[in-house]
Protein backbone atom coordinates (compact mmCIF):
# COMPACT_ATOMS: atom_id res chain seq x y z
CA UNK A 1 0.00 0.00 0.00
CA UNK A 2 1.57 3.30 -0.92
CA UNK A 3 2.72 5.49 1.92
CA UNK A 4 2.73 9.16 2.48
CA UNK A 5 4.46 12.05 4.40
CA UNK A 6 1.70 14.43 5.37
CA UNK A 7 3.23 18.10 6.56
CA UNK A 8 0.15 19.82 9.17
CA UNK A 9 -0.93 22.87 10.14
CA UNK A 10 -3.13 24.00 12.92
CA UNK A 11 -4.70 26.08 15.46
CA UNK A 12 -4.46 24.02 18.31
CA UNK A 13 -7.11 26.37 20.22
CA UNK A 14 -10.16 24.49 19.73
CA UNK A 15 -8.70 20.16 19.63
CA UNK A 16 -7.98 18.43 22.89
CA UNK A 17 -4.63 18.01 21.47
CA UNK A 18 -2.94 15.63 18.88
CA UNK A 19 -3.88 11.98 19.73
CA UNK A 20 -6.93 10.29 19.99
CA UNK A 21 -8.65 9.53 22.97
CA UNK A 22 -12.22 8.80 24.14
CA UNK A 23 -15.04 8.66 22.09
CA UNK A 24 -16.47 12.81 20.51
CA UNK A 25 -13.08 14.03 21.72
CA UNK A 26 -12.16 16.46 18.69
CA UNK A 27 -8.12 15.87 18.57
CA UNK A 28 -6.16 16.48 15.01
CA UNK A 29 -5.50 12.38 14.71
CA UNK A 30 -8.74 11.79 14.92
CA UNK A 31 -10.14 14.81 12.46
CA UNK A 32 -7.73 13.83 9.97
CA UNK A 33 -8.69 10.28 10.06
CA UNK A 34 -11.99 10.71 9.82
CA UNK A 35 -11.23 12.78 6.80
CA UNK A 36 -9.07 9.69 5.29
CA UNK A 37 -11.45 7.04 5.82
CA UNK A 38 -14.45 8.77 4.39
CA UNK A 39 -11.71 10.19 1.24
CA UNK A 40 -9.95 6.39 0.60
CA UNK A 41 -13.83 4.08 1.84
CA UNK A 42 -11.24 2.39 4.13
CA UNK A 43 -10.04 2.76 7.45
CA UNK A 44 -7.13 5.07 7.60
CA UNK A 45 -4.71 5.35 10.55
CA UNK A 46 -2.59 8.42 11.00
CA UNK A 47 0.76 8.77 12.96
CA UNK A 48 2.35 11.85 13.70
CA UNK A 49 5.93 13.34 14.93
CA UNK A 50 4.52 14.78 18.04
CA UNK A 51 1.79 14.38 20.03
CA UNK A 52 1.39 18.01 20.88
CA UNK A 53 -0.97 18.42 23.83
CA UNK A 54 -4.71 20.02 23.96
CA UNK A 55 -4.16 23.63 23.02
CA UNK A 56 -0.39 23.33 21.46
CA UNK A 57 -0.53 24.45 17.39
CA UNK A 58 1.16 23.42 15.17
CA UNK A 59 3.08 25.30 11.94
CA UNK A 60 4.77 21.57 10.61
CA UNK A 61 3.72 18.68 12.04
CA UNK A 62 4.31 15.80 10.39
CA UNK A 63 2.36 12.80 9.76
CA UNK A 64 1.86 9.66 8.03
CA UNK A 65 -0.32 7.30 6.18
CA UNK A 66 -0.89 4.49 4.13
CA UNK A 67 -3.65 3.86 1.60
CA UNK A 68 -4.89 1.85 -1.35
CA UNK A 69 -5.06 4.52 -3.65
CA UNK A 70 -4.34 5.87 -7.33
CA UNK A 71 -4.27 9.40 -6.18
CA UNK A 72 -0.94 11.17 -5.83
CA UNK A 73 0.22 13.64 -3.22
CA UNK A 74 -1.19 16.79 -4.76
CA UNK A 75 -4.68 15.35 -5.28
CA UNK A 76 -4.69 13.42 -1.76
CA UNK A 77 -3.69 17.31 -0.06
CA UNK A 78 -5.86 18.71 -2.09
CA UNK A 79 -9.27 16.14 -1.28
CA UNK A 80 -8.66 15.63 2.55
CA UNK A 81 -8.45 19.51 2.51
CA UNK A 82 -11.99 19.85 1.39
CA UNK A 83 -12.97 17.76 3.94
CA UNK A 84 -10.66 19.14 7.30
CA UNK A 85 -12.20 21.90 9.32
CA UNK A 86 -10.65 26.11 9.11
CA UNK A 87 -8.34 25.05 11.81
CA UNK A 88 -6.43 22.40 10.76
CA UNK A 89 -5.15 22.03 6.63
CA UNK A 90 -2.80 19.64 5.23
CA UNK A 91 0.21 22.24 3.45
CA UNK A 92 2.00 18.97 1.87
CA UNK A 93 1.41 15.80 0.96
CA UNK A 94 4.52 13.33 -1.09
CA UNK A 95 5.15 9.70 -1.20
CA UNK A 96 7.37 8.31 1.41
CA UNK A 97 9.13 4.87 2.03
CA UNK A 98 7.10 2.26 2.89
CA UNK A 99 8.44 1.87 6.46
CA UNK A 100 8.18 5.80 7.07
CA UNK A 101 8.13 6.63 10.91
CA UNK A 102 7.15 10.09 11.22
CA UNK A 103 8.30 9.68 15.30
CA UNK A 104 11.24 7.47 15.22
CA UNK A 105 12.85 8.62 11.64
CA UNK A 106 12.21 12.23 12.94
CA UNK A 107 16.23 14.05 12.78
CA UNK A 108 14.95 17.06 15.03
CA UNK A 109 12.04 18.73 16.35
CA UNK A 110 11.61 22.32 16.43
CA UNK A 111 9.15 24.48 18.89
CA UNK A 112 8.70 27.76 19.98
CA UNK A 113 7.36 29.43 22.99
CA UNK A 114 5.54 32.47 23.17
CA UNK A 115 4.99 34.84 26.25
CA UNK A 116 3.54 38.53 26.05
CA UNK A 117 5.17 40.99 28.38
CA UNK A 118 4.17 44.00 27.53
CA UNK A 119 2.09 46.59 29.44
CA UNK A 120 -1.30 45.05 29.09
CA UNK A 121 -2.91 41.96 27.85
CA UNK A 122 -3.22 41.63 24.20
CA UNK A 123 -6.43 40.77 22.76
CA UNK A 124 -4.86 39.78 19.54
CA UNK A 125 -2.10 37.83 21.00
CA UNK A 126 -4.64 36.03 23.41
CA UNK A 127 -4.81 32.38 21.32
CA UNK A 128 -1.20 32.15 21.00
CA UNK A 129 1.04 33.67 23.65
CA UNK A 130 1.22 33.37 27.38
CA UNK A 131 0.84 36.91 28.96
CA UNK A 132 3.44 37.30 31.95
CA UNK A 133 2.82 40.80 33.65
CA UNK A 134 5.82 42.68 35.41
CA UNK A 135 9.82 43.36 34.41
CA UNK A 136 11.21 40.12 33.10
CA UNK A 137 14.87 40.16 33.02
CA UNK A 138 15.65 38.65 29.07
CA UNK A 139 19.09 38.46 29.30
CA UNK A 140 19.38 36.29 32.27
CA UNK A 141 16.65 33.68 30.53
CA UNK A 142 18.79 33.67 27.33
CA UNK A 143 22.07 32.61 30.13
CA UNK A 144 19.73 30.12 31.08
CA UNK A 145 18.27 28.41 28.14
CA UNK A 146 21.97 27.77 27.29
CA UNK A 147 22.50 25.66 29.87
CA UNK A 148 20.00 23.07 28.42
CA UNK A 149 21.68 23.02 25.16
CA UNK A 150 23.36 19.56 24.83
CA UNK A 151 23.05 16.33 26.58
CA UNK A 152 21.63 16.11 29.72
CA UNK A 153 19.10 13.97 32.41
CA UNK A 154 16.11 15.82 32.12
CA UNK A 155 13.88 13.85 34.95
CA UNK A 156 13.73 17.67 36.31
CA UNK A 157 11.64 18.85 33.31
CA UNK A 158 9.24 15.73 32.88
CA UNK A 159 5.94 15.97 34.34
CA UNK A 160 5.10 13.46 37.35
CA UNK A 161 3.16 10.12 36.46
CA UNK A 162 5.53 9.56 32.99
CA UNK A 163 6.98 6.16 32.62
CA UNK A 164 9.97 6.30 30.20
CA UNK A 165 13.08 4.35 29.89
CA UNK A 166 15.39 7.13 29.96
CA UNK A 167 14.94 10.73 30.37
CA UNK A 168 18.18 11.79 28.82
CA UNK A 169 18.11 13.82 26.04
CA UNK A 170 19.92 15.73 23.78
CA UNK A 171 18.99 19.95 22.49
CA UNK A 172 20.67 21.17 19.89
CA UNK A 173 19.27 24.45 20.54
CA UNK A 174 17.50 26.51 23.39
CA UNK A 175 17.40 29.90 22.83
CA UNK A 176 15.61 33.27 23.95
CA UNK A 177 14.77 36.00 21.30
CA UNK A 178 13.13 39.26 22.50
CA UNK A 179 11.61 42.01 20.45
CA UNK A 180 9.39 44.24 22.27
CA UNK A 181 7.71 42.90 24.60
CA UNK A 182 7.38 39.79 22.21
CA UNK A 183 9.40 36.89 23.91
CA UNK A 184 10.24 33.69 21.63
CA UNK A 185 11.92 30.68 23.30
CA UNK A 186 13.29 28.18 20.35
CA UNK A 187 13.81 24.73 21.71
CA UNK A 188 14.89 21.88 18.75
CA UNK A 189 15.86 18.42 20.09
CA UNK A 190 15.90 14.81 18.89
CA UNK A 191 12.87 13.81 21.23
CA UNK A 192 11.33 15.31 24.38
CA UNK A 193 9.80 14.21 27.52
CA UNK A 194 6.44 14.92 28.31
CA UNK A 195 5.37 18.47 29.17
CA UNK A 196 9.26 18.67 28.97
CA UNK A 197 9.21 21.74 26.78
CA UNK A 198 6.33 23.88 28.67
CA UNK A 199 8.46 22.99 32.20
CA UNK A 200 11.40 24.73 30.71
CA UNK A 201 9.42 27.72 30.03
CA UNK A 202 7.78 27.85 33.55
CA UNK A 203 11.65 27.56 34.59
CA UNK A 204 12.87 30.26 32.46
CA UNK A 205 10.20 32.19 32.79
CA UNK A 206 11.16 32.47 36.98
CA UNK A 207 14.46 33.19 35.81
CA UNK A 208 13.33 36.20 34.41
CA UNK A 209 11.66 37.33 37.54
CA UNK A 210 14.44 36.95 39.40
CA UNK A 211 12.89 33.97 41.89
CA UNK A 212 15.84 31.78 40.08
CA UNK A 213 19.18 32.47 38.99
CA UNK A 214 20.57 31.61 35.47
CA UNK A 215 23.59 29.45 36.96
CA UNK A 216 21.35 27.45 38.93
CA UNK A 217 20.01 25.30 35.90
CA UNK A 218 22.79 22.97 36.09
CA UNK A 219 22.16 21.75 39.69
CA UNK A 220 18.22 21.82 38.92
CA UNK A 221 18.83 19.08 36.02
CA UNK A 222 21.15 17.10 38.74
CA UNK A 223 18.52 16.99 40.60
CA UNK A 224 16.43 14.84 38.87
CA UNK A 225 13.34 15.58 40.62
CA UNK A 226 10.00 17.40 38.85
CA UNK A 227 10.06 18.98 42.13
CA UNK A 228 12.83 21.21 41.57
CA UNK A 229 12.22 22.93 38.40
CA UNK A 230 9.41 25.87 38.20
CA UNK A 231 5.39 25.30 37.16
CA UNK A 232 4.00 23.69 33.43
CA UNK A 233 3.62 26.91 30.93
CA UNK A 234 0.20 26.90 29.71
CA UNK A 235 -0.34 25.03 26.51
CA UNK A 236 -1.37 27.82 24.04
CA UNK A 237 1.80 29.66 24.17
CA UNK A 238 3.32 26.56 22.37
CA UNK A 239 3.89 25.41 18.69
CA UNK A 240 5.45 22.59 16.75
CA UNK A 241 6.83 24.73 14.31
CA UNK A 242 9.12 21.82 11.84
CA UNK A 243 10.12 18.82 12.27
CA UNK A 244 13.16 17.55 10.45
CA UNK A 245 14.54 14.21 8.93
CA UNK A 246 17.51 12.67 7.29
CA UNK A 247 18.15 13.81 3.75
CA UNK A 248 15.28 16.54 3.99
CA UNK A 249 18.55 19.20 2.84
CA UNK A 250 18.97 22.19 4.03
CA UNK A 251 16.04 23.79 2.99
CA UNK A 252 14.37 22.39 5.40
CA UNK A 253 16.45 24.15 8.93
CA UNK A 254 14.35 26.69 10.42
CA UNK A 255 16.56 29.33 11.51
CA UNK A 256 15.62 29.76 15.54
CA UNK A 257 16.75 33.24 15.45
CA UNK A 258 13.56 34.43 12.50
CA UNK B 1 -16.24 66.55 33.95
CA UNK B 2 -12.50 65.20 33.43
CA UNK B 3 -12.39 64.26 30.01
CA UNK B 4 -9.88 61.49 28.55
CA UNK B 5 -8.44 59.88 25.77
CA UNK B 6 -8.24 56.19 25.57
CA UNK B 7 -6.15 54.16 23.34
CA UNK B 8 -7.77 50.08 22.38
CA UNK B 9 -6.52 47.11 20.81
CA UNK B 10 -9.44 44.71 20.16
CA UNK B 11 -9.75 41.31 18.21
CA UNK B 12 -12.96 42.24 15.47
CA UNK B 13 -13.86 38.94 15.12
CA UNK B 14 -16.55 38.67 17.60
CA UNK B 15 -17.77 42.41 17.22
CA UNK B 16 -20.96 43.34 14.98
CA UNK B 17 -18.01 46.86 14.54
CA UNK B 18 -17.11 49.56 16.29
CA UNK B 19 -20.80 51.31 16.95
CA UNK B 20 -23.68 51.03 18.71
CA UNK B 21 -26.60 49.60 16.79
CA UNK B 22 -29.61 47.91 17.51
CA UNK B 23 -30.18 46.52 21.36
CA UNK B 24 -28.20 42.90 21.65
CA UNK B 25 -25.41 43.43 19.21
CA UNK B 26 -22.18 43.81 20.57
CA UNK B 27 -19.72 46.59 19.60
CA UNK B 28 -16.82 47.71 20.74
CA UNK B 29 -18.51 51.20 21.51
CA UNK B 30 -21.66 49.23 23.33
CA UNK B 31 -19.59 46.94 25.47
CA UNK B 32 -16.71 49.75 26.64
CA UNK B 33 -20.04 52.12 27.61
CA UNK B 34 -21.15 49.64 29.69
CA UNK B 35 -18.17 48.85 31.45
CA UNK B 36 -17.51 52.78 32.07
CA UNK B 37 -20.84 53.20 32.75
CA UNK B 38 -20.43 50.07 35.66
CA UNK B 39 -17.59 51.88 37.11
CA UNK B 40 -18.65 55.95 37.30
CA UNK B 41 -22.51 54.49 38.31
CA UNK B 42 -23.28 57.28 35.62
CA UNK B 43 -24.16 57.12 31.90
CA UNK B 44 -21.05 57.42 30.04
CA UNK B 45 -20.86 58.08 26.14
CA UNK B 46 -17.29 57.09 24.62
CA UNK B 47 -17.03 58.26 21.19
CA UNK B 48 -14.07 56.49 18.77
CA UNK B 49 -11.31 57.86 15.75
CA UNK B 50 -12.47 55.45 13.43
CA UNK B 51 -16.05 53.50 13.15
CA UNK B 52 -14.38 50.00 12.18
CA UNK B 53 -16.15 47.51 10.38
CA UNK B 54 -17.87 44.19 11.73
CA UNK B 55 -14.80 41.96 12.02
CA UNK B 56 -12.12 44.43 11.87
CA UNK B 57 -9.50 44.59 14.29
CA UNK B 58 -7.51 47.28 15.94
CA UNK B 59 -4.08 47.98 17.59
CA UNK B 60 -4.16 50.91 18.88
CA UNK B 61 -7.96 52.86 17.95
CA UNK B 62 -8.09 55.78 20.01
CA UNK B 63 -11.75 56.71 22.31
CA UNK B 64 -12.84 59.88 24.50
CA UNK B 65 -15.13 59.58 27.90
CA UNK B 66 -15.91 61.98 30.03
CA UNK B 67 -16.73 61.43 33.46
CA UNK B 68 -17.35 63.21 36.98
CA UNK B 69 -14.51 61.08 38.87
CA UNK B 70 -11.31 61.41 41.07
CA UNK B 71 -9.91 58.45 39.64
CA UNK B 72 -6.41 59.13 37.52
CA UNK B 73 -5.89 57.70 33.56
CA UNK B 74 -4.08 54.36 34.90
CA UNK B 75 -6.65 53.76 37.82
CA UNK B 76 -9.12 54.40 35.30
CA UNK B 77 -7.34 51.61 32.79
CA UNK B 78 -7.03 49.14 35.05
CA UNK B 79 -10.53 49.20 36.70
CA UNK B 80 -12.11 49.03 32.74
CA UNK B 81 -10.10 46.04 31.88
CA UNK B 82 -11.11 44.57 34.64
CA UNK B 83 -14.65 44.93 33.15
CA UNK B 84 -13.75 44.13 29.71
CA UNK B 85 -14.08 40.39 27.84
CA UNK B 86 -10.43 39.00 26.39
CA UNK B 87 -10.86 40.39 22.78
CA UNK B 88 -10.73 44.41 24.27
CA UNK B 89 -8.48 45.84 26.12
CA UNK B 90 -7.67 49.51 27.32
CA UNK B 91 -3.67 49.86 26.04
CA UNK B 92 -3.10 53.46 28.26
CA UNK B 93 -5.95 56.09 29.48
CA UNK B 94 -4.56 60.02 30.06
CA UNK B 95 -5.71 63.10 30.14
CA UNK B 96 -7.75 65.06 27.52
CA UNK B 97 -8.43 68.62 26.44
CA UNK B 98 -12.03 69.46 27.41
CA UNK B 99 -13.12 69.60 23.90
CA UNK B 100 -10.83 66.41 22.26
CA UNK B 101 -13.10 64.84 19.47
CA UNK B 102 -11.37 61.60 18.70
CA UNK B 103 -12.07 61.43 15.53
CA UNK B 104 -12.48 65.22 14.40
CA UNK B 105 -8.52 65.64 16.29
CA UNK B 106 -6.91 63.07 14.39
CA UNK B 107 -4.16 64.08 12.06
CA UNK B 108 -3.90 60.66 10.12
CA UNK B 109 -4.66 57.01 11.01
CA UNK B 110 -3.37 53.89 9.80
CA UNK B 111 -4.46 51.06 8.70
CA UNK B 112 -3.15 47.53 7.28
CA UNK B 113 -4.66 45.30 5.11
CA UNK B 114 -3.17 41.64 5.31
CA UNK B 115 -3.09 39.26 2.32
CA UNK B 116 -1.91 35.89 2.67
CA UNK B 117 -1.02 33.79 -0.19
CA UNK B 118 1.29 31.20 0.33
CA UNK B 119 0.42 27.76 -1.25
CA UNK B 120 -2.50 26.55 1.03
CA UNK B 121 -4.90 28.04 3.27
CA UNK B 122 -3.63 29.00 6.98
CA UNK B 123 -5.42 28.03 9.98
CA UNK B 124 -3.08 30.15 12.40
CA UNK B 125 -3.55 33.11 9.98
CA UNK B 126 -7.36 32.73 9.54
CA UNK B 127 -9.06 35.21 11.48
CA UNK B 128 -6.62 38.63 9.93
CA UNK B 129 -5.15 37.13 6.82
CA UNK B 130 -7.61 36.97 3.43
CA UNK B 131 -6.69 34.36 2.16
CA UNK B 132 -5.90 34.92 -1.64
CA UNK B 133 -4.65 31.55 -3.59
CA UNK B 134 -2.92 31.69 -7.50
CA UNK B 135 0.28 34.19 -8.32
CA UNK B 136 -0.01 37.36 -7.75
CA UNK B 137 2.24 40.34 -9.23
CA UNK B 138 3.84 41.82 -5.59
CA UNK B 139 5.30 44.20 -7.59
CA UNK B 140 2.65 45.84 -9.80
CA UNK B 141 0.40 45.79 -6.62
CA UNK B 142 3.54 48.06 -5.06
CA UNK B 143 3.17 50.40 -8.53
CA UNK B 144 -0.49 50.35 -8.11
CA UNK B 145 -1.01 51.25 -5.07
CA UNK B 146 1.59 54.57 -5.23
CA UNK B 147 -0.90 56.18 -7.63
CA UNK B 148 -3.48 56.58 -4.50
CA UNK B 149 -1.00 58.49 -2.68
CA UNK B 150 -1.73 62.73 -2.48
CA UNK B 151 -4.92 64.40 -3.04
CA UNK B 152 -7.16 62.83 -5.28
CA UNK B 153 -10.62 62.40 -5.19
CA UNK B 154 -11.98 58.62 -3.89
CA UNK B 155 -15.67 58.73 -4.98
CA UNK B 156 -14.75 55.23 -6.70
CA UNK B 157 -13.68 53.65 -3.50
CA UNK B 158 -16.58 54.72 -1.62
CA UNK B 159 -19.20 52.30 -1.12
CA UNK B 160 -22.24 52.97 -2.44
CA UNK B 161 -25.23 54.83 -0.61
CA UNK B 162 -23.01 56.65 0.94
CA UNK B 163 -23.47 60.13 1.13
CA UNK B 164 -20.93 62.31 1.97
CA UNK B 165 -20.63 66.46 1.60
CA UNK B 166 -16.46 65.76 -0.41
CA UNK B 167 -15.37 62.67 -1.45
CA UNK B 168 -11.80 64.01 -1.63
CA UNK B 169 -9.36 63.03 0.62
CA UNK B 170 -5.22 62.95 0.79
CA UNK B 171 -3.71 59.74 1.41
CA UNK B 172 0.19 59.89 3.27
CA UNK B 173 0.92 56.96 2.38
CA UNK B 174 -0.19 54.20 0.26
CA UNK B 175 2.12 50.80 0.31
CA UNK B 176 2.61 46.78 -0.39
CA UNK B 177 5.06 45.36 1.75
CA UNK B 178 5.49 41.59 0.77
CA UNK B 179 7.76 38.88 2.71
CA UNK B 180 7.38 34.96 1.77
CA UNK B 181 3.59 34.69 1.24
CA UNK B 182 2.21 37.57 3.59
CA UNK B 183 1.56 40.52 1.41
CA UNK B 184 0.78 43.77 3.97
CA UNK B 185 -0.94 46.81 2.47
CA UNK B 186 -0.40 50.04 4.65
CA UNK B 187 -2.74 53.26 4.24
CA UNK B 188 -2.52 56.44 5.73
CA UNK B 189 -4.59 59.38 5.74
CA UNK B 190 -6.63 62.03 7.31
CA UNK B 191 -10.08 60.76 6.89
CA UNK B 192 -11.33 57.82 4.53
CA UNK B 193 -14.80 57.17 2.67
CA UNK B 194 -16.98 54.15 3.72
CA UNK B 195 -15.27 50.90 2.97
CA UNK B 196 -12.39 52.89 0.96
CA UNK B 197 -9.81 50.66 2.03
CA UNK B 198 -11.07 48.09 1.55
CA UNK B 199 -12.12 48.38 -2.02
CA UNK B 200 -8.84 49.67 -2.27
CA UNK B 201 -7.22 46.45 -1.46
CA UNK B 202 -10.12 44.59 -3.61
CA UNK B 203 -8.65 46.59 -6.44
CA UNK B 204 -4.88 46.15 -5.92
CA UNK B 205 -5.63 42.40 -5.92
CA UNK B 206 -7.30 42.44 -9.44
CA UNK B 207 -4.20 44.60 -10.19
CA UNK B 208 -1.86 41.55 -8.57
CA UNK B 209 -4.15 38.95 -10.65
CA UNK B 210 -3.76 41.04 -13.94
CA UNK B 211 -7.35 41.37 -14.03
CA UNK B 212 -6.36 45.36 -13.83
CA UNK B 213 -3.02 46.91 -15.13
CA UNK B 214 -0.92 49.06 -12.56
CA UNK B 215 -1.12 52.19 -14.54
CA UNK B 216 -5.31 52.42 -14.81
CA UNK B 217 -5.73 53.51 -11.35
CA UNK B 218 -5.54 57.09 -12.25
CA UNK B 219 -8.45 56.50 -14.87
CA UNK B 220 -10.19 54.58 -12.10
CA UNK B 221 -9.88 57.56 -10.02
CA UNK B 222 -10.93 60.02 -12.45
CA UNK B 223 -14.03 58.07 -13.47
CA UNK B 224 -15.07 59.05 -9.93
CA UNK B 225 -17.99 56.00 -10.46
CA UNK B 226 -17.96 52.83 -7.73
CA UNK B 227 -18.65 50.86 -10.49
CA UNK B 228 -15.14 51.18 -12.12
CA UNK B 229 -12.83 49.82 -8.77
CA UNK B 230 -12.87 46.03 -7.92
CA UNK B 231 -14.30 44.33 -5.26
CA UNK B 232 -14.29 45.06 -1.27
CA UNK B 233 -11.83 42.68 0.22
CA UNK B 234 -13.35 40.88 3.49
CA UNK B 235 -13.44 42.85 7.07
CA UNK B 236 -11.02 40.32 8.86
CA UNK B 237 -8.18 40.99 7.01
CA UNK B 238 -8.09 44.65 8.33
CA UNK B 239 -6.16 46.35 11.20
CA UNK B 240 -7.01 50.22 12.57
CA UNK B 241 -2.72 50.20 13.72
CA UNK B 242 -2.81 53.56 14.83
CA UNK B 243 -4.28 57.42 15.26
CA UNK B 244 -2.20 60.05 15.11
CA UNK B 245 -3.06 64.08 16.67
CA UNK B 246 -1.02 67.45 16.85
CA UNK B 247 1.80 67.36 19.26
CA UNK B 248 2.23 63.46 19.73
CA UNK B 249 5.95 63.59 18.66
CA UNK B 250 7.68 61.41 16.73
CA UNK B 251 7.75 58.06 18.96
CA UNK B 252 3.73 57.95 17.98
CA UNK B 253 4.99 57.80 14.14
CA UNK B 254 4.44 54.06 13.31
CA UNK B 255 6.69 53.04 10.78
CA UNK B 256 4.38 51.40 7.74
CA UNK B 257 7.29 49.42 6.53
CA UNK B 258 7.93 47.75 9.67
Amino acid sequence: MPRFRLSLEYDGTDFLGWQVQAPGARTVQGTLESAATLLFGQPVAVTGAGRTDAGVHAEGQVASLAADTGLDGPEIRKALNAGLPGDLVVLSCRPAADGFDPRRDARSKLYRYQFWNGPERSPLRRRRWYRVPGTLDVDAMGRAARAFEGHHDFASLQSTGSSVRSTARSLSCCKVVAAGGEIRLFVEGSGFLRHMIRTLAGTLLQVGQGRRTADSMAGLLAAADRASAGPTAPAHGLTLVAVRYPGDGDDSVVNPGA
